[in-house]
This record gives C-alpha cells, sequence and structure tokens, in this order.
C-alpha cells in the first residue's frame, strides 16, 4: 500500500476549505488514503511573522475576491463567514477528540465543519455552535463539550500543531506526498502530476 | 482585439521567472498579448509587512526546495543564484528605460535577464553585469549605464511601481486578465481556464 498523503489544515484558512473538498478524491484516482491533520496556524505564524491575510492591506481585499472566484472555479458552495480568522479552537479540539477513537468520524465531523464554516458562513468560535454541528452527526454533545475543555486534548492539539511545525508546516493547506511538501490549493494540480507520474 | 494580459514581476522572485517562461505562449493560445511590468517588490513589502521569503523561517527552507521542484515540473532550467533577492534595481531601470523606445525589446532583455539570473544563477546586482546580457543583445552598453543611473529613469520605475500597488499588485507574478488578479505562479492553470472559458 503506497504512503498515506498528509493534509494539514486550519479551519479558519478558506484555501484549506477549498483543498479539503478535492483532496479525499484526488488521492483516491492515485490509490492513496489522506490523513487529515487541523492545526492551530497561529501557532506556526509567530514563527514566521505572517498574520491573517484578512488583516493585511493588499492581500486581505485580494482574498476577498478570489476565495469565492476559487470557489466557483472548483463549483464549490461558499459563504464568506462573518469573522475570518475565526477563533478554531474547539473545532479543532473536537476533532483531536473525536479521532483518539473514531478517526473516520473525525474526518466526517472536519468535512461537516468546513462545510458550515466555509459552505454555509457559520461561526463556529463558541463550542456550543461547534456541538452543534457533531450532534447533527450523532455525535454527543455533551461528551463533546466536555473533552473541548479538556486539558489533555489541549495539550494533544498543542502537541500535534508543534509537530506539523517542526516537520515544516507554515501555512494551510499544506500537504505531504511521499514526503514532499506542498503549500496552498493552488497546487493541487501539481500534487495530481505528482501521484501520476510518481514524482519528477 | 482582446485586452492584454499584464504581466508584473520582480526579478529577484524566482515564482516570477518561472512565469515569465509560460505567459507568453498561454496568452498567445487564447489570441492575447502580455504587457511585461518589472516591479520593485520591496515597496509592496513596506505595505504588507513582508519579508523576502528566503528569510523568513520555515518559508525560506520550502522556498529553496520548491523552486528547483517548481522548474522541473515546468521543464525550464533553474540554477539557484548566490544571492536572493539580489539587488534588481539596475535590471529594472535597465528594461524601463528600453521600453520607452523599443518595447519589443525590451521585453526580449527582460527575458534574457531572468534567463541569465535563474537559468544560470548569475547575480545582476552591478548595472555591469546588467550591460553584459543586454551588450549580447546588441543594446549598448554606454547608453543602458547612463539610462540606470539617469534619475527620470530612477523616478519612472518608483511611479511604475506606485501604480502597480494602486492596482493591488503585492507579489510576483502578478496577473490581471480582464482586470481580475491572480497571484502566484501556481495560478497559471487557473488563468488557462479562464482565458478558455472567457470566465466563470
Amino acid at each position: 500500500m503506497a504512503e498515506p498523503i498528509d493534509f494539514y489544515f486550519e479551519f479558519a484558512s478558506p484555501y484549506g476549505y477549498l483543498a479539503s473538498t478535492r483532496i479525499d478524491a484526488l488521492a483516491e484516482r492515485h490509490g492513496r488514503t489522506v490523513r487529515w491533520h487541523p492545526i492551530m496556524l497561529g501557532a506556526a505564524f509567530k514563527e514566521t511573522g505572517a498574520r491573517p491575510l484578512t488583516q493585511v492591506p493588499l492581500k486581505g481585499p485580494y482574498l476577498v475576491h478570489d476565495v469565492p472566484r476559487f470557489a466557483r472555479y472548483l463549483g464549490v458552495p461558499l459563504t464568506l463567514p462573518p469573522v475570518i480568522p475565526m477563533n478554531s479552537l474547539a473545532a479543532s479540539r473536537a476533532c483531536v477528540w473525536l479521532e483518539e477513537q473514531y478517526p473516520v468520524q473525525a474526518k466526517t465531523l472536519a468535512k461537516a465543519l468546513l462545510y458550515a464554516h466555509w459552505g454555509e458562513g457559520r461561526d463556529l468560535g463558541a463550542p456550543e455552535a461547534v456541538a452543534d454541528v457533531a450532534a447533527g452527526l450523532g455525535i454527543d454533545r455533551a461528551a463533546l463539550l466536555a473533552a473541548v475543555a479538556d486539558p489533555r486534548i489541549k495539550d494533544l492539539l498543542k502537541e500535534r500543531t508543534q509537530a506539523a511545525i517542526e516537520r515544516g508546516v507554515f501555512g494551510s493547506p499544506f500537504i505531504f506526498v511521499d514526503g514532499e511538501p506542498f503549500w496552498g490549493a493552488d497546487r493541487l494540480p501539481q500534487i495530481e502530476a505528482w501521484l501520476s507520474k510518481g514524482g519528477w
């Protein structure tokens, strides 16, 4: 079995959402699976000095124009949420918690949260908003809310984020294929080419 | 005749070089021409707070790995130059000067300078190094060296750069198609799609 693809993303990143709608099918076309890794991009930004694009002159207006255009290009639903970037701690912790016991369901939850935030424009900063989405998938609200406040889960997300940064991750999406790092949703065609050719 | 494509680039940007090797042929496939605009990206970085990628933790090592890989993907010669980013004032001013009288030759010079710097890895920070490349194209060395030191040409490049920033340019390459801004060499497939479909 070929090596799984590692897909790092930040819930508050629109480009992470856009790539998330394609990465599994892309991998499947080439007999690969994908491991999803939600991370807190702010920790990487401390290393690189980056700020959320929406807060940067010139880049902010570009993003607001480019993200809906990119979504139309892919044929993906997109509603800009009220706050960009939202606080993604609860969403990320919920996925880290669920993955411990139910990895497949954790990916389903991640997709539902990304869709609620970027497809429907809902803010998921509050743990209750994350629990609402999870409840729709049959995930226990109370258990999720407890997990999101659990110091062990908080630390686990921190460790995962730190491990990603140590691997070189500084943006969202950030994708490793056969150890090769690719940054950005606009690199999906190169990733497809890499998988088709077995590298170049 | 359809609107020309505007191609903004910084000589010291490897992604500008990579896109430069494709943009004219891409445009020609769709009956378009391309206007080339060398700019001093540092002026835009003052607006956005960006730094040259090579000086940024995590992003620097990514660039050094990604640029040669991207060049192999395109089948384009690539030799990382000794200094990244080089001082691109002389190269940019030479092109701005030449374009006043010989627009076609200015593009030829820009291509030769990009190839010397990124294809062969030559540093073109010194005006003499720029003049060496230009002389190979039959351009008068003395006239070029005088132009590069001419306050009028200096101001012209500043004005062009400022006009680019006012149009929203903050990176290299930065490409406008029918008024639509596209940032990055990895957006060439989207530009191709835009031209094929007449937008989306």
